[in-house]
């Protein structure tokens, strides 16, 4: 049985990018299986969409071909490639970080670079090229139907040279009683933020569940929030329209508000430069 | 041929939840055919949950698999259940009220309650459950693939027990020149709302098309609309932007603004708490 | 191998309507692929159905059925049909203008009235009619799943009375140093607007890549945007938050925001009544 092909990208499904896709891909063969991922990963953001393969990619069939098009450098020097993971998983991508969690685990096997000589869709306008449906998707058809083998993708280049965001690497901070970390991402649907703090870490510090503490949360030099906040297991440990700061199921710290949407509240975003502070209460800050 | 899996959920589709549920239903089977209902379900509603189901089982082939994720009592003692409707069809989900109209049309011939010991999947992070992946669509997917019988759901238990919403059984008020009900659902992207009474029932109180009627809406005591509203057959009854109240396809009584959104126009929601009053207009109040 | 179906409507797939249809296209053949195009065509506005369905059109297979239900004229004289084009993809669409592009590209070869009497799912609850699901998506499925053939869908009609939009005649006003058009389309997930004004004939004017240009947007006579803006060929051009006026890979002159979304920052919408003027900067106005 052919692998089915998952698709995640920043196009939304609101105007017919995505259908453009999956038609070159039936174009190809079309006995493919083509399922969505999701299309509203945060634009030109290649941070999310790497979180969002690493949430995902565990839970599909090892040999699957996931196609991702979060791609802030169109046009320019960045590379189009396809990673085969550890596990057998092909992953089709602009190398501009999207890789950057999937590297770690389970691991890049081999990336090859796409030769458009030959893996690009020339039917449709030739005056018009859409990368995510003339590379990367068809592509994508092209290895899932049996058309190519890996090899044929094109140039395979050093694992080291694929592109990895800096967050990745931007390290929290943790003494007794103060942790510091940014918004490693957050779910705009129900307005929870997950911090770059796994829930262990912030145990090491001394902070038991049940006590207040003092949350900062710092934009660009500007104060966004500030205020005291219980570190709490439920969501009904805090009254309605309240703020919690909780361990999620991910592991990671999470802030949220009892009914109600954190994002939204406080109007907060996501990524490297949103800074969380969070000190013991009777801390001196 | 194996059965479609049909699902609905609250997450939305912008994050991964979706695809990972999809997902671990390939593991376990991959000519598995998922189709989507709605993932947008007003969230953790299982009145909006139930009166979707209403909507779309009728329309489905009957030995469907449904599967419905709007589960507010995650991690509480409600039950996870699968029910077999007397059509063939079998829904699959928590216990909380989300088969409230299906109990009732087509009906549920056996239900039971999902046996986590065996139907659960562990594959993936085991210190994460999420329960939309790893039991309600993990058993959907067992079932469909015909790898467990129904029998070996789990436990059954009495169809009695089944959760039903109290909404189901608020009945309107009607007297001469005079209904009162609450607001059934409403479908935001278009802004009308369905209202808890027939327009076969509003006629009996001598309510004649092309009056105008009193309309007052109430929402936890505070007024929230208060309008002479025709009752009318179609839009163009009324101008653009006016209100009006009319005969709904589906049965219920309806209010919408001609070409715009009653629901933004007036911030009304849905649910029991919204009461709604219709009288003739030359009454007294 | 049966041919999928492409489905595009302005229902949003936020309710149950397009599960509605998918159903009873599984009831006719469970076999059948059903894809999305989008659901989210601007609400009851058969131009953007039209520009929609030629931009995806090209890149399916060529035989693909296509179901489009944006239909501001349900329940009125309007002609529900199934067009054969000249490439032998099916549409199947109220007539009401959603043909207007495939009709000069790729042309169409035969179009049929579908028959009610034989065509109409008849299933579920009779008082209810919904045609995206009993008549467009039904036909749809019996052709897909040839259980008819095209001649079975019903009497054919002159290909010189399908409905057209008319903006499709409203040509743009070009003279040395000044063009002035209309809002094609825009797609609001970035915020960027197409014109009914082609980069080419927009050179034949004498604009140069790099010039300041006078733009004007009017609305119902009224000034909605007044700037001089950069023509120019990336967005880099420009600084963040400024707009731009660029060569869209579409072939049409676009409008858009470095990093924003021009439609939000300055309230424009899309549509023939929506009228753009540029001149050069230095000419008077």
């Amino acid at each position: 049985m052919k692998p089915a092909i998952l698709i995640q990208t920043d196009f939304s499904t609101t105007w017919s990018a995505v259908a453009e896709m999956k038609g070159v891909m039936k174009i190809v063969d079309p006995e493919l299986e083509i399922v969505d991922l999701t299309h509203d990963i945060k634009k030109f953001d290649p941070w999310e969409a790497s979180l969002s393969l690493a949430a995902t990619e565990p839970y599909w069939p090892m040999g699957t071909i996931i196609v991702s098009v979060v791609d802030p450098g169109v046009g320019t020097e960045r590379k189009a490639c396809a990673a085969k993971l550890n596990d057998g998983t092909i992953v089709i991508t602009p190398d501009n970080g999207t890789l950057t969690h999937l590297l770690h685990s389970p691991g890049v096997r081999e990336v090859r670079e796409i030769d458009e000589s030959v893996n690009r869709y020339r039917g449709g306008d030739h005056s018009e090229v859409f990368h995510g449906r003339d590379l990367f998707g068809y592509t994508a058809a092209k290895l899932a139907s049996g058309l190519i083998t890996f090899e044929e993708v094109g140039p395979q280049y050093p694992i080291v040279e694929i592109v990895e965001c800096e967050e990745y690497y931007s390290r929290p901070v943790f003494t007794e009683g103060f942790a510091e970390g940014f918004i490693l991402t957050g779910v705009r649907h129900y307005g929870s933020i997950s911090l770059n703090i796994t829930s262990e870490a912030f145990a090491t510090c001394g902070f038991k569940l049940g006590e207040m503490v003092r949350v900062l949360i710092r934009h660009e030099g500007k104060g966004i929030f500030a205020q005291s906040v219980r570190y709490c297991k439920a969501f009904g440990d805090v009254k309605e329209g309240e703020p919690l700061l909780y361990a999620g199921s991910s592991g990671w710290l999470c802030l949220d508000v009892n009914k109600g949407s954190f994002m939204e509240q406080y109007g907060v975003e996501t990524g490297k430069d949103w800074i969380v502070t969070i000190r013991r209460e009777d801390s001196e800050s």
